[in-house]
């Protein structure tokens, strides 16, 4: 994985919509750690990016989001859009592109060059998704995408990064499984924008519905006027899914309307400076243990010479660039 | 809590034994966020550090850890040791020495000029234990004790930490209830020097002992020579006490002997530089927060003029000291 590449041509054919130039792109962001590149691939993209709607769509296993997911894109297309989705499994030591699973899933959009699709796995990186996660939006983005769908694969933590990166917020549950109060615990009530009850052909539909909206009369009132709509679907026989592109795109609109948008990428982008910062530190740290100046810092704290405090003030100096 | 405190003269008035001025440095180290003399306080005590001997008691709740803790107080004070205890609790919001329950239970130690008893909770600190018990430990390092123990109150995470702290690891459990287990799934066996099975007249106890020898065995073999023992005791009646200071003190010895003991102080002050060099950097990304000035790096990555890495080189840069 060493060899270098021609960044700004991969940034140039991935934004006329070149399929391969942007998976590249994508591999590149996701092993940046080893080839240095995803400096590299992050400055090229600067410019190009901030116009996709980004979509996070997430909920317990087994309530349909991988149908969702999919019969989403086709409506979006069926309009015209372009659309990326990145399905990312932080639980998953695999990742890339290749995975056999997404053709199949996702296999009739395989020839169409208006969709993006990616598995990620956030693979022992520390934060989790913190990492290539947004860079890999950001290709999506420059790219043209007009939607970028990020579903959650698998569970717990993962959830709640994903929203973290989204403007929009899909939170998918389904009839008779008690999910209601499971996301309730888990604290994805409060992220949601937009509520899918799926599979509602199924028994229990209107009482889970029924419950789902009375737990969000008991929370508090929805901030800056947005009233988030329930919407019902049958994923697996498209039935819904007009008022579900429907309710993301009035989303979009009331998050660009009262600037909350901006408000929601402004936090996110400090989130994200302020992460890759200290894994620089925490980066230089290592090195420096490497190195042994951390260990002859501690020697000196064994010695008595030096307490941890004023150790820690010299390695703080060290770690940073003159 | 303002009010500022002569260090160098509390820390001479402790390495003299003066129970006052030992109990008035540790509240120092637990208030340092606030009155700025943690720094003080670990300055002026690094000099005098490095001679107890640290033992750490760890074990699944109702195995008689504070019994066990009161019981070795005493066996020690009986060879004319001088005794610290801390007894930390991460879950707990309540610290300090004026705990009731100390008071009561180590009743029979309240006079006595050569125990030093402390109750600390790690209050919401970051890293929990990472801040104050180091300090604290070395305050009473610093006040002359021969051994320190420090025994957890409450469960799960914290004790690995306690651990992280000590020279000797000292992991109980008691008959009946598939501790054993538990602590193996909890990672404990591999962390503990020497094995307490407590309660050791009730019934289940020479199952549980083998039971644990048999886990032992299927174990990796134990470094550097060291073959952990397992000591019987019934702490409540003192019975085994003896062999469990026998077995501390040849641990002791056998740390000594390897050089393990100053490997395992070299690893944990790395571990404590390494924390308090993060916390520093986080903390001053939490001033520039406020004065805007991740905002401002944020508001740059929005309209595409940096990247978020040039950012972070930036605030990497803002947050150290020129």
């Amino acid at each position: 994985m060493a060899r270098r590449v021609a960044v700004a041509d991969l940034v140039g054919r991935a934004r006329r919509g070149e399929q391969l130039a942007v998976a590249r792109l994508i591999s590149l962001v996701e092993d940046g750690g080893d080839t240095g590149q995803l400096r590299e691939v992050a400055a090229a993209l600067a410019p190009y990016t901030g116009r996709a709607h980004v979509v996070g769509l997430t909920g317990p296993p087994g309530v349909g989001k991988s149908t969702s997911t999919s019969v989403l894109v086709r409506a979006l297309r069926a309009q015209g859009r372009r659309v990326g989705v990145l399905a990312v499994d932080p639980s998953s030591p695999f990742s890339g592109g290749a995975l056999l699973g997404d053709r199949v899933r996702m296999g009739e959009h395989a020839t169409d060059d208006g969709v993006f699709i990616r598995s990620m796995a956030a693979r022992g990186h520390l934060g989790g998704l913190a990492w290539s996660t947004p860079q890999a939006l950001r290709v999506l983005d420059a790219a043209g995408c007009d939607v970028v769908l990020i579903e959650t694969v698998g569970v717990g933590q993962s959830e709640v990064e994903v929203v973290s990166l989204a403007d929009t917020t899909v939170v998918l549950l389904a009839p008779g499984t008690g999910d209601g109060i499971q996301a309730a615990k888990a604290g994805i009530l409060e992220v949601a924008d937009v509520f899918v009850v799926n599979k509602a052909d199924r028994d229990g539909a209107d009482q889970a519905i029924r419950d789902l909206r009375h737990m969000l009369s008991l929370g508090e009132p929805p901030a800056g006027g947005w009233e988030r709509p329930v919407v019902r679907t049958v994923a697996a026989r498209r039935e819904g899914v007009g008022d579900l592109v429907a309710a993301l795109d009035a989303h979009r609109d009331w998050l660009d309307a009262v600037g909350e948008r901006e408000r929601r990428r402004l936090r996110r982008a400090e989130a994200e400076i302020e992460a890759i910062t200290l894994d620089q530190v925490r980066a230089r740290i290592g090195d420096l243990r490497g190195a042994h100046g951390l260990c002859d810092l501690a020697q000196r704290v064994l010695d008595g010479e030096l307490d941890p405090y004023r150790a820690a003030d010299e390695l703080t100096a060290e770690v940073t660039p003159p």
